[in-house]
């Protein structure tokens, strides 16, 4: 009996969340409740909200850069659990001096991106393969429309730092050199796609996933 | 005959744009013609899209500072005309030491919040009443739910600044103090509904209209 | 083991439930089971389903009176089950002669309001603070605009119906007097918003709480 | 030239309107231009908006009533044009004694009725074919999720009057008898469809038209 | 103690999802897990995910013909989860040559219909009752606008076969014949909406309700 | 004055329209007139419309092969204007023996993919990286969720065909080779973020634009 209980405990424990969507939301807020977010859906009474469940404080400082100079915090309502059901999420992105943000896109969302320090080269390219891109400077903003492929690099002499904002809760993130060649992707599929031979194509699997 | 075309263009001229709303945009973007952005909805070719488009360098430096210590300056798509259907909006608020965003709300969008520098207390009123406000340090995020209530003032000793996007690419914004005591509602609407005599509601008014 | 299995239970019976949003339905309906509808998200068996869930009879009379001699019984998807995902709710409103609906505003709907009975001076104000109001007869309908501030006053010798509609199972609700001056919101935010002192600002909160 | 403005002119005025869709608004209102509303979609200066286009007084008494003793006054945006973008729509329906509302449903929106006057026979169909019907009296209310079949009847012995309000703007009327049995479908599918023989389709088609 | 866990299993194993709608995605999948998905939303850790619950073999032929001379296979996400919360779905229809689908519709979605093999006769009707009915051949497409109603014939002198699909995972189905004379709406309402005696109509109850 | 109008003319005929979302119609559809719908968005008069507008007749056979041994025939609203408004497109693709789809994603849309003739090896990246692929069979089907990354290689040894459809009227197209190295992306964005020296990844671009 006791182990049937047991069980039953396990398992709940192992389900994950489906959700609702970016749609209006159907209350004030929704804070998730710590002790079940991973099992179903659901609020905390709204008595035991407080103020702290809408600060989110963990962007002061960037984390640690990776190889191509770049670090991100990205805050969706799985970090932020304030954000449940308001259809927004941000991020904060550092670049070292030549770093770089490699082409990616979010598959959910816009994003509204402005320069908090630095100088930066930002662009997105379009469904017809034209590139729109432009150094912004500090205290300018760029737009990035839904689902375009978008690149960032820092070509100033000191660090930059850019804050992005999403009309998504959990916008998504594909980074083109990883989803591409760090994947399992069939070889044959990707010799064909990119007018690659198998070594090239193992060289750019090895030097993607050394990242 | 010139007359009467002249009239049609005159008339066209005070058109206003109905538009679309904030759904998933159908194009990968829609730059509106400037010239015709007054009377209807519709895109510029885009081989005359350029980077420019989606870039907006007017959120620098702060506007001049109101009354009560505060200046902002929104920026949504009639202003930044890249944003058109892409659903977001953003703005940028500056405080004098002091200064306050009086109790307002957005009625189309959810805000995200950054204190891009100074300390600020903040906070916003559920559809309770209940009150849940924070003092933000620099480089903390609050988030204000879709239509409720917040308001912030500047507790530090010196200047702050706020980042504000949202997930409209046109929120609105109706200040209370203004929109009840600076508009024309009815007195009598206002003495029923705040307890005041006409002296006290007329003495509301005047100091609220002054600002 | 009885223990843990009964703290199961009581854990369970303090969810509330997070929702989804007003978007198209996924099914015919989905009527919340009443055992469950606090713990999480689940429609009771259609079998189970009958003609009276669709049916709600509890705004045939008005409800008390309060100060300002105004009644109302919103009817939201928690009071009336069978709105649950359908995308709408009612609201009920009495006036007593000379009563008054305080100046509020629904985060989430636009509202239809029908004059069932009675003449109703009825206004909203739009975001740049102008007042659209006008004077309401038996039979007349009027339209507020999502998210607007709004008011009605029964300016007739008899009592007065309305019969408010809106495109949201849960519209909210912020009544401005409370909202601003019946809650916690710190003094100083208040007094430099509406160029009171301390001791008037007192005497508003007073006022507004007594109702 | 002449001739070509005025060509140019007659084009115009027999375009209609494509329109927008039931999302949020981006605007607190969009009052169409009446001279324009058949041309594109625009809204009037919102200097030039009055009260008066958010006010309806086209429901105060019924119209004439059908051979099925019932008559009904929908009010979508094209009626009354307050309601363009605000994703909301009403109807009043009269029923005399015994009349009824056919079989019919609304594609894009959910209906609640108010049942304002008299003793209503009302119910729907689910897709399950399952009929949830029920009789009712003078204040209660009745929700037909969206897109499902509905249908009214007066059992009392005066007339009856319902007041519907739709969560679309537009939320389209398909009657049954007249869009299977008064349409152009062709005859072989409506006899293989229905298990009818010529002779009594085209009788069934007869009595339909006659409505 | 063991019969209070039995029963608390028992209840949630009765209990149906009732699940969010056809917005953007949060994730970029939701697999449900199977042994949850009749108790409450859910989705599958996504490293039990598999490419086999992203296919779907189940339409390779067609099942048992009706005595209308049709079959269908309709593939929601209850068939396929693997649709959960991407907002699409599909139908399989084979007719016999002769056969028809009924009139019907889908009230929640558009449908686009792919003529695979065979020339099938296809239209819907509008909501001014107006037909538009057409041939089609072998690869051609038909889209059935939102909730209105359609029909489609074989013909041909063998086999016709049509893909449909649908913008909503659940998009739902009312046949007309079965949901008017097959289900239990009051005789009172059918013989009047329909011109009919009572006799007529007991005929055509029982030849829909024979098929 | 004849110079103006023309001048009015040539001007209005370059604009390109903005046009809504894909939620729900406001309308049962609306077919585009074809003298302006490259001027600014109207419906025909309902009444000028016929079956045919609702009826594609395009991709009965494939176009040309590419090198890569594919064809697609992409169908949405700009091309079969019968979608306006109504959420849904298609697609049809041709492989030759040893064909690929290139790695591409849809911004706008998620896709059903059906599988008409032919064996067809076919998967999608999600945004951790993970590659789900399967071999398809003819009569099986597949999902590519919104935004997601996927590609298709024809693996037998005659030609095949999918059948693919997109719940938005203007799913768009990203094709990850030519978006990324066809084109004008910062040399030394691409050299970082893929990990090539400057002449592998001149190789890489001469290849791709080969195509």
């Amino acid at each position: 009996m006791s182990l049937k209980l047991s069980a039953w405990f396990l398992i709940l424990l192992q389900i994950h969340l489906s959700s609702a969507s970016d749609s209006d939301p159907l209350h004030d807020f929704c804070i998730p409740r710590s002790e079940f977010s991973s099992i179903f859906l659901s609020c905390k009474n709204s008595s035991l909200v407080t103020a702290e469940d809408f600060v989110f404080s963990g962007i002061r400082t960037p984390k640690d850069y990776s190889k191509t100079g770049f670090s991100s915090i990205p805050v969706s309502s799985s970090v932020f659990p304030g954000l449940n059901t308001l259809g927004m999420s941000f991020v904060r992105a550092d670049f070292e001096s030549g770093g770089i943000n490699v082409p990616h896109y979010h598959p959910r969302a816009t994003e509204i991106a402005f320069v908090l320090e630095g100088t930066i080269y930002s662009g997105f390219v379009d469904s017809k393969n034209r590139v729109f891109a432009k150094v912004l400077e500090k205290g300018e903003v760029m737009v990035f429309p839904k689902g375009l492929l978008h690149f960032q690099m820092n070509i100033g002499n000191s660090r930059a730092t850019i804050l992005g904002s999403f009309n998504s809760e959990n916008p998504g993130l594909v980074k083109i050199p990883s989803a591409v060649f760090g994947s399992d992707i069939k070889e044959e599929v990707l010799v064909k796609a990119f007018g690659l031979n198998g070594k090239e194509l193992a060289k750019l699997r090895k030097k993607v996933s050394s990242y």
